[in-house]
């Protein structure tokens, strides 16, 4: 009978670092994993996946080199979803090999099977008919989420499917309607539309993304605009159901999926992507016998330790609920790893950036305009247009912006917005200036390499201090 | 009769930017082109051209995106000269309207002719048989540099070029020599073996870009070889002639050019870049008129606040020599203004980062092992692959890397050397963290978006605290 210092249920981002972190510690850890593979939804089925297709788009669709050689430049004339998924199954592929062996490396032992309680110390481990005891010291449960699937949406894998579906549909269809513009509709709907799908993208809000500065979730729509995707937003879908296409109609088998809304308007497409909402793995876990219970969207509670209501278990990553998002997963998994063998471990918790991979790429830290106009934190804005960098015009990016938001009077950086390309890996320059407490001025005072995107800070920085002269 | 309170001597990126600060602090300013565009070296025959080559190489060539498609893959069969003269001309037009642009926004005004001093406050414009007089308070020197052509170098624009003229030439060649391993010497070499040219790099010392880590410069070396480049280090040219080819040579015109060693060996190609060392652009200035004098390779010195000997004359950039980076000239353009006129300005001078666009890039900021080790300083290395990193994977760059050198007392952050996709973005994170004094547990503590090569910071760090926890 194995004695482990820690059981974590799940392999995912979240469960791998916390995994390794205390095997680091020297701890005895073992994971259990319900997939025959390693590696979680990130790996799987979302985040990995759907960055692979977005490279793959990008370069096959010619996207990126269109200002370098015309709007109509394509690298492959028809791209096919085989084109797409044999570039993904490489990159997948390879970083569950990654994951694998550095958790074996670490001397983890990776377990089979659906993990659930028999109670705080000890996991039934149930693969197949076989079921198999392990005891620890400490439990995390890092059991990820999945799209839900509310009952009067007819998913049937062709004509509407989830995120985690998309990817395995027979052929590209020519029309897509996507349903829900938060991170997942945001990104596939942009991409599809990237590859010439005509693409429909309907959100209940009246923005994508509404957690983005204004001036950032604007200008993402007129981006998708302007690559002639419709957006219906402030609408909601009531019924979907597929039906016979017309005789003129574009459709692979005679059939298109039609979406009812509440407007009364009826939109049809090829397919339906359904992206509202995802639900917390919990269920399997039998956390009643802890006495313990998840929220009606399998969320589990825990404290600012990840810690749930009994003590030796904790729950991290998509399954405690927002961020959720895959770098905010792993930094859980760390903490709460350190935290429950009694190690300190600082963290920049309100400082975690913000990286969308929609097409054009999205990132920001810190706070966005309405958030500081709202709590009467006076600040002055500076832009660097990427068309005016040397490095935006040998990207052909002459679209990108960063945005600086800076306290009127101590010029501390308070937020960093991005838009274009390589936002997700700059806007780090600016979360390090905030977190270590720089203002505005280490911009201005700092040598950055020419020709670099990073150049925007500068630009951007000089633009608020020229302003703040006046003041 | 003009009087300005400024006159700037040169529109490169060093003028540009001096001239656009003292215009901000309220100055009346102007700059003297000798071309009939502006911009300098940087956009019409250095920085630029070859940076938008590099795009352009990359992208034709496929070499992105081996790892995606196979080592054969190319997007475009057979690159020509044109293919590739198309896209820098298109940049380098975009880059002059946006410089011309921002000085005359700035209210600059612009003077075509070549300056030289009449005493320390008239320069006279001699353009043609024209000779205007500008009078101004302070007069900054920002003529740059030019390839040196040593007098046993038959220089002919066929055979034997500098790197102004490669980009001229009427066809790619099939077989080419680099003489100099210097930045520029390499990043034409390593930009031509991509293109697929035959290329032998010779270089006196024993070590491309010496001033390189040497982890870094041996993983560059190891990379220019697998590409098939040939490297003769410690070789020195002794004498260069273009020579009939043997009836099967490849040669576009039956010439070749042959390149004799000290060594004795000689080495034959189509064509010979000669990229050893650049003169300061101050001849023409007549600085004996004002008792200023150059040294012999027409390099002018100035103190800490680029200032001549003659108080109110300044200069700035590649004429004042080491480093002559884009990137440092124009901040020491902005400091000269500063002063000049009495402003304070700080600046980071010691943490201005490296950044070299050779296939594979290559950042750095901060300290060498070497030099850390002849200076006595304790400090633990962690490293962080590419291929370890989602995005690394993502991008198809399996052999790129990032080391961060660490106090091994203070955990203090004393260098960071990346070598990869991506190098000259993501070393301003560990520049800020490094001018901030941060430690390396800022990178353990901080949550970076995923996927992006940003995540090899925690994981250098990770490496670094896992090693240092033994002591």
């Amino acid at each position: 009978m194995d004695r482990f210092d820690l059981c974590v249920i799940g392999s995912g981002p979240a469960g791998q670092k916390a995994a390794v972190q205390a095997a680091k510690l020297g701890k005895r850890v073992c994971v259990i994993e319900r997939s025959e593979v390693v590696g979680g939804a990130a790996i799987n089925t979302g985040t990995i996946p759907s960055k692979s297709l977005r490279e793959a788009i990008l370069h096959l669709s010619g996207f990126k080199h269109r200002a370098m050689f015309g709007e109509s430049y394509t690298v492959k004339e028809r791209i096919t979803i085989e084109d797409l998924i044999y570039w993904c199954q490489h990159i997948i592929k390879a970083e569950i090999e990654i994951t694998r062996s550095q958790l074996t490396r670490n001397g983890i032992q990776i377990f089979r099977g659906e993990g659930c309680f028999t109670n705080p110390e000890w996991i039934g481990v149930v693969h197949g008919s076989d079921v198999q005891g392990i005891n620890a010291e400490k439990i995390l449960i890092a059991t990820g989420s999945r799209p839900a699937r509310p009952g009067h949406i007819p998913f049937d894998s062709t004509h509407v499917v989830d995120a985690d579906a998309l990817l395995r549909l027979p052929h590209l269809p020519r029309t897509l309607l996507v349903v829900g513009g938060g991170v997942i509709g945001t990104e596939y709907a942009s991409m599809m539309q990237a590859l010439g799908v005509k693409v429909t993208l309907v959100e209940g809000r009246n923005r994508v993304l509404d957690f983005l500065d204004s001036e950032i979730g604007e200008a993402l729509q007129y981006h998708l605009r302007r690559n002639e995707m419709t957006l219906r937003m402030g609408e909601k879908v009531v019924k979907v159901e597929v039906v016979e296409a017309p005789a003129n109609a574009s459709s692979h088998d005679g059939r298109l999926v039609e979406a009812t809304l509440e407007s009364g308007k009826r939109l049809r497409a090829e397919c339906l992507l359904y992206c509202v909402g995802r639900e917390g793995n919990s269920k399997s876990l039998e956390l009643g016998k802890i006495g313990l219970s998840a929220d009606s969207r399998g969320r589990i509670p825990v404290n600012e330790h990840y810690q749930t209501e009994v003590a030796n278990v904790y729950a991290v990553g998509d399954v405690i609920g927002f961020p959720a998002l895959a770098s905010t997963s792993m930094e859980q998994g760390r903490l709460a790893a350190c935290h429950m063998f009694g190690y300190d471990s600082e963290t920049f918790r309100e400082l975690f950036p913000y990286g969308i991979y929609s097409i054009p790429e999205i990132s920001m830290v810190g706070w966005t305009e309405d958030q500081l106009t709202e709590q009467d934190i006076p600040f002055e804005s500076g832009v660097a247009q990427y068309r005016e960098i040397a490095r935006g015009q040998l990207l052909g990016d002459v679209d990108g912006m960063l945005k600086l938001l800076v306290h009127q009077d101590s010029r501390a950086v308070l937020g960093v917005h991005c838009i274009g390309s390589g936002a997700t890996e700059i806007v780090h320059i600016g979360q390090a200036v905030m977190a270590l407490q720089g203002t505005v001025d280490y911009f201005i005072n700092t040598v950055f390499n020419y020709p670099t995107l990073a150049e925007c800070y500068k630009v951007a920085a000089l633009n608020v201090s020229n302003k703040l002269a006046h003041m």
